[in-house]
């Protein structure tokens, strides 16, 4: 799309701008543009206030999360288990966990996983916190929730000789056969890993939580 | 996703506004809303002010496309041909016919086709100003260049009957395989009409603009 096309400026810029986000073409970013042009004024004011209100989010000192405030509600919730912290790459993946309903404890958010490729390294990431924080906590477990690349390994890799010292328990969560896939379907890896991690049969699926 | 998972009512309010988008649901909305955050301040800033300025695009009077002024460029300009006016359903339209570099003449934006079904009468379309525009105008041709649905089809046999009377030469634009194209990939409709609207071999592929 031609700059010397679109017809007006501000639609140039609003198409230019929208562009910018990941997986947004020029294409979309006019439709989605020419669609806002379409609904009431408000809807674009709104819409201007709510991006713009973004920079307002703050960061949890301790757990390094998004939130309001300089300390995020999880962690000055009284009814969370305060021994238990699940390691997160990011905010997404606390979504998830938090969308479960299964889990009460505490987290501490990364920030992203160790991969000199992409440039970050230990430094860029908040392990040092997290090492301070056990070391200086009361905890008696600490959950490992990273990814499942190599990435993601080194890093468990890395925290694990890092926290071991401390006398935690530290685990990682379970990964296998989803519940409800066919075993057929299932990649070999995960099929392969499920077995060698296989547990006690206690009659149902397990469904109690933390 | 629930909303009392997510850790910050800036960032809820980010995703509800960025998911009332056509096509982005509540998790592509958290992946914009999350991008934009780890952007410098900025980005968000100049987006949302891109957003907001998108109000302040007006419509050309005369050919009810997006503009900055009163009358669009296309209107004003001298170096095209006024004689000539395409009529198109919006804004994308015009974009993808400027592309081509092909079209020198006007241009008429309708706002969309006649659609019972989706509530568009003639009266929502901007066919009364065309009509007037025509009759007022000093027009050799007007080409139509609707869709070929249903709806287009309708709205393109209504200016025809409104407009013959005026004595001016109304066209569609052709139709047929693609250039490129395979004859057996096309589908029948499209190969079928190309072989009934043949026109004279002139030795290679026409290239003259109008």
């Amino acid at each position: 799309m031609d700059e010397t096309t679109v017809p007006s400026r501000y639609l140039q810029a609003a198409v230019n701008e929208l562009s910018r986000l990941p997986s947004i073409g020029k294409r979309t970013a006019l439709r989605l543009a020419l669609y806002i042009l379409k609904q009431d004024p408000l809807f674009a004011d709104t819409l201007s206030d709510a991006i713009r209100d973004l920079s307002k989010v703050n960061y949890c000192k301790t757990c390094h999360n998004i939130s309001d405030g300089d300390i995020c509600d999880i962690c000055s919730s009284i009814k969370r288990e305060s021994s238990v912290v699940c390691v997160i790459e990011d905010t997404r993946d606390f979504i998830a966990i938090e969308s479960t309903g299964q889990y009460n404890g505490l987290y501490h958010i990364l920030g992203g996983v160790i991969s000199p490729i992409n440039g970050v390294g230990i430094n860029d990431l908040t392990i040092e916190n997290l090492v301070k924080r056990v070391e200086e906590g009361n905890f008696k477990e600490i959950i490992l929730a990273l990814p499942t690349t190599i990435e993601g390994d080194t890093t468990s890799l890395y925290l694990y000789k890092r926290l071991s010292r401390f006398g935690v328990a530290i685990n990682t969560i379970a990964r296998g056969v989803a519940f409800g896939d066919d075993l057929e379907y299932a990649d070999q890896i995960t099929l392969g890993r499920s077995i060698l991690n296989r547990v006690p049969y206690c009659g149902m699926s397990s469904n109690k939580s933390i």
